[in-house]
This record gives C-alpha cells, structure tokens and sequence, in this order.
C-alpha cells in the first residue's frame, strides 16, 4: 500500500499541476514539484515512478500526463459519497466548501442531535436526526465520514460509524479517538496548530 | 529551540490534563499522555524532562503541576492578539470559533477586501477594509495571522502580512506559501486530507 506521506504528496502535485495547466504550462521539472511540497527531486521522482511516470531531464514531464496519472491514483473520476457529523460552525463551513461542486466529494447527508436543525436542507445536504446515522451508512454503503461533533461526543460517535461500516474519518474534534487499525483517521486540529503557531511567532521562543 | 513537533505534542497533553484534571484525576502515567499523541512513554518522559517535570514509577505525574508547567511553557497568561485576513466560510467559522473566549487567543480584528463586509461586526471582531491591514498590523505589534483568503490572493496577502510585522501564518489557503525561514507557516489544507481519507477508506488502496 501507498505510504499516508506520499498521498499526501501526489496530492499536493496533483494541486500544483492543475494550476500549472489552466496558466498553460506544459512541462513542469520535478524541482518545481518538490517545491510545492517542501521536499526533494529525488523523492518527487520515485513518487510519480511508482505511477509509472517518468520525464527527461530537457523537458521534465509532461503535465497532462501526469494529471492524468494522479486522477488514475485517486480514482477521481468517481464521485465518492461522504457523511457529514455535527453541523456547527466548522460543520457549516465544510457544507458551504464542498457544495460548490468543484471536487469529487459529494456530502450526501449530515447529522446532528439538535432536532431544530433536523429535516433542514443546509448548503444542498439534508441534515437527518443522529439516532439514524447508523440505517443511512449501512443502506447507502458510505465509507466515509466528517466528525465535527464536540470532543465530548467523539469517542461515542466514532463507535457508532466504525459499527455501521465506516473505513475512514476526518475528525475535527479536539480528541484523539481510540480506533482499530484498520479505520483510517486524519485529524484536523486547530486548537493545536494555533498553540503551535503562538508559540513560534511571539518572539519568545525556549 | 524546542522542536515543532515537541511544541504540538506539549500542546495535546495539557489538554489531556485538562480533561483528567476536570473528572477529579490528579495523577497521570507517561503511558496514558504516550497513548493521547500515538507515542511512546519514553518520549513523553523526555518532553516532560526538558520542561524540569519527573515523575516516579508509583504514582507517575502530578496533574496540576504539569498543567502549570505547560501553561509557563505556551505563556498563557498572556492573551494573545491575533488577526484574520479573508471572512469566507472557514474565517466565519474560526471568528465564531474564538468568540467563545474560552481560549488565551484574541481575535481583535479582521479583513476582508468585500466592501459589505467593511465596518460590520462579526462574531465580536470588527472587519476592516483589506488595505489597512499593513497599518493596523504594525500600529498594534501584532504577530500572528489566520489566513483564510482564496488561493489566487494567498501569496500576496502573506507577503504584506510579512512586511507589516507578523511573524507566523496558520495558513487555511490551499497553496504552499514562499516566505523567509524566519516565518513560521502552519498549513491546515483540508482538501489534502480530504483525498488523503477517501484513498484510504475507499477499499481500494493500491
């Protein structure tokens, strides 16, 4: 299996690469790619290798091939079906970011335990009562969760996603959640990025 | 200097701390903050060490004094002042995330280059016109920035944020930023770990 760092690379230059296209560039060099993901030509070589990508050293490679190469990786061209949990302000936010229609996330639904927000179509996804979170995954086979819930729901409600079939989750509560290996999790933590960023921005750093 | 990723697991165990501490626990093991960050007792020992906090094997750390050995660490006595540049959905999100004031971070203003938005107060933060973001910065020291504006204004607005004074990004834009090493950027891309989570809970990892 591909290594969590290198997806998250080819999706970087994936990023870089579509931008490069629409201002009409043609060939990029791995140099400018490793840029973009603070790394090393070498590393950005034996990445797009593993896809079957090679360039020249005159030309680099060519972008459409790649795009195409990493479209292939992530299999875009299939809209993937996602669940959202908890529609607070990041909650909201998210719904606002991917109703745009821009990418291949389509949040089919959200949940909440506030039953004034049940039955709501917020920013195109019906928001349902979270007593039936659990019917809805396994009827409608999603794997794929975003748990905005508060931390002090997380732990339960991860339990009850991973039971109704859920493989990976993107958990924005501040908690780290106890989980089988076998349930991908990808924290998002702004409490502590912000803790990270005070510190090394006052000017007083130990 | 302390390492980044020292500074972002200091950051998690006093919240781990917070939690004992509020349900009555007053001693904590290096194994239970280990299992918080995904790490092992040695390290968290280490980290402990280096901010003069020993436990002993019997009755492992004391609650209350490694709380207030982190909080000398992060300086939190202080409140912070922090800026936002760019009230979309995410910026939206994190002002009414901080109003709360449950944290030492203070948002005390925001930009936005939308004239409607100008002079409105949102979620408890007066939003300023986009062009006296320099002076404001400068005028009031301040040293951290959230940036939430769109990708294609991203790279020029960091740049004015630089020249004004500000010495670390918490960047939501989904570009890598080119600034000196003397600017601390932490990126918070959720689009990567957004295709980083469906790749691995597709089932179809390769």
């Amino acid at each position: 299996m591909t290594p969590e760092k290198t997806v998250a690379r080819l999706s970087l230059y994936r990023r870089f690469l579509k931008l490069a296209k629409d201002e009409g560039t043609s060939n990029v060099y791995s140099h400018q790619l490793a840029d973009m993901v603070r790394g090393t030509s070498a590393q950005v070589r034996r990445d797009l290798m593993a896809l079957g990508c090679s360039g020249s050293p005159q030309k680099g490679y060519d972008v459409n091939e790649l795009i195409k190469h990493i479209d292939e990786f992530f299999n875009t061209s299939e809209v993937v079906d996602v669940i959202l949990v908890g529609i607070g302000n990041i909650g909201r936010a998210l719904l606002s970011y991917f109703k745009s229609g821009k990418s291949h996330i389509n949040i089919v639904a959200s949940f909440d335990s506030d039953r004034q927000k049940v039955d709501r179509v917020i920013n195109n996804s019906k928001c349902y009562y979270i007593e039936e979170l659990s019917k809805f995954v396994s009827e409608n086979n999603i794997k794929t969760a975003i748990l905005c819930v508060p931390a002090s729901e997380a732990q339960q409600t991860a339990d009850v996603l991973m039971h109704s079939g859920i493989k990976g989750i993107l958990n924005f509560a501040p908690v780290r959640l106890k989980l089988p290996a076998n349930i991908f999790v990808e924290d998002v933590d702004i409490t502590m990025n912000i803790e990270k960023l005070v510190y090394f921005s006052s000017g007083k750093r130990k």
